[in-house]
């Protein structure tokens, strides 16, 4: 079924120790829809400037994304610039010029509203919740969000947790959402605030799954999961990393008749089998050109990293 | 088959943000055959003082450890002092007065010269080469090292690494012992300094261990393996968590016939679970009694944690 994917249409600049690019295509929506749409029919909403044209659109086109939400409007896309050569685990953010992306007002095409999955990227909550009330016909909704709203938007995200199946932050996220350091602690701080399940990325140690109750029809207190991270020799860029992830894990999940635990495992699988591939490349590089059986390879090579049998 | 483990047997006192205890029989060699001891039977050889009593050797002979190795000098035992107040990952000495164990030099009593299995912890590298040499019939040896070691005693150590089937340390030690901050390159450094396998212990996110070419008959290229660390609610005391992963590990490899990848691959399931043991009480309080189900039941639970299926 069709995801619908609202979030950031950008140009990075990106240096990391393998090299650098100075304009290439990012931003958290186009991550996510690339790597799902491996796996379902993905619908983007976000905006962009002048200076985005039909060859940076043919990247969504040839993955069949369906880009009539992507508003074009007066004045330059979103840009941002980053450098990952002190840590490669962490950006250090050069230059943010937020451009058209300052007054991104999400609009529902009227083809769109179908949609059964969405997906809020990391955007001001407000506008998270407006799109999640604007789609009531959303039967799962999963959402990102970033330091920047936790600290300082932290009444306006309280109200779009209690409305998501799924969150999905990293560990540090996690921990200065709830105040607390303990992971565990954390995350049922985190579930407590109204999330269904909460999906917590370690980077190059992999992701856990941490339930609510009665998340699943039948599993009234589902174990937590982990998927692990593949250890790679070379992480040429880590930017896109975690909306890859999230890509893999929500495209794999809206490709299944139901939500088990089961499906919800495959897809913390799928969700790190999506971003050791991003890791691979600059930017959506790799994202923009897998064969399906790479994908099956890689999710192959995820269970005998962690499998017994 | 027996395993013979040498290293430190010392009283520590510890805080931790959970409470604290002023003297506890702790060292390497303590935590090791502890957890090793649900497994196989276990022979230690260690030093102490004086201060070190029948209430003490107890701790080893209500597990059926074999501690005629541990030699009794006079004067007073190892006594570490740790806190972990400020951060629980990583222990701040307090103190350390190496007392009888400054001038350890080990004694292999007859009894144990059968041993086919030894575990050289964490312990000089000259001393733990001089044991090695000693005990020619042991077919399969494992050890541990530390900071300390690899930064002022490199060339020491790099005539016991390759001796060793598995060296297991920590991810931070592995780095510095390879002078390479990438994991996956560093462990192939690691395994070009001699050990057969390399374990490398994360913490929280658990350990993954690496192969040299034809460890196991019939598997020239052995994938990675990764292990999961239970989340845990409250960790009350992180001391000794590796080295009852090395004892579960090294413990479950000594009771099967053969060291093929699925015991490996089980056996670093076995160390997460005896850390993960260890963690959630004071010293080896918790190691001391535990049940055999209580370990199989937590054997399934990181199956459970870590399975698609």
């Amino acid at each position: 079924m069709s995801i619908l994917v609202v979030g950031s249409v950008a140009f990075d600049a990106i240096e990391t120790p393998s090299g650098r690019r100075d304009r290439c295509v990012g931003g958290a929506a186009t991550y996510f829809s690339l790597a799902a749409s491996y796996f379902t029919p993905v619908r983007v909403i976000g905006v962009v400037g002048e200076d985005f044209g039909l060859e940076e659109e043919n990247i969504f086109i040839r993955r069949s994304i369906d880009t009539r939400g992507i508003e074009h409007v007066p004045g330059k896309s979103f840009f941002w610039s980053g450098s990952y050569m002190k840590n490669l685990n962490e950006a250090q953010t050069l230059n943010t010029e937020l451009n058209v992306f300052q007054s991104f007002s999400p609009k529902i095409p009227a083809e769109y509203e179908d949609s059964e999955y969405l997906f809020l990227a990391n955007i001001d909550p407000v506008l998270q919740a407006d799109v999640r009330h604007k789609m009531p016909k959303a039967k799962m909704v999963c959402g990102d969000t970033m330091n920047y709203w936790i600290k300082d938007h932290a009444v306006n995200l309280a109200r779009v947790l209690p409305t998501l199946d799924a969150l999905l932050i990293n560990d540090g996220e996690v921990k200065m959402l709830a105040k607390e350091n303990n992971l565990v602690v954390a995350a049922r701080k985190v579930l407590a605030m109204g999330p269904k399940a909460l999906v917590v990325k370690h980077g190059e140690y992999g992701a856990t799954a941490f339930f609510g109750e009665h998340v699943f029809p039948g599993h009234p207190h589902a174990t937590p999961f982990r998927a692990p991270a593949l250890p790679l020799a070379e992480v040429v860029d880590p930017t896109g990393a975690g909306d890859s992830f999230a890509g893999g894990f929500f495209g794999y999940v809206a490709s299944q008749p139901a939500l088990t635990p089961p499906v919800f495992r495959r897809a913390m699988f799928y969700g790190s089998v999506m971003g050791s591939f991003a890791v691979e490349r600059f930017g959506t590089e790799r994202l923009q050109q897998l064969d399906p059986s790479e994908i099956e390879d890689r999710f192959a090579l995820f269970r005998q990293l962690s499998h017994l049998e």
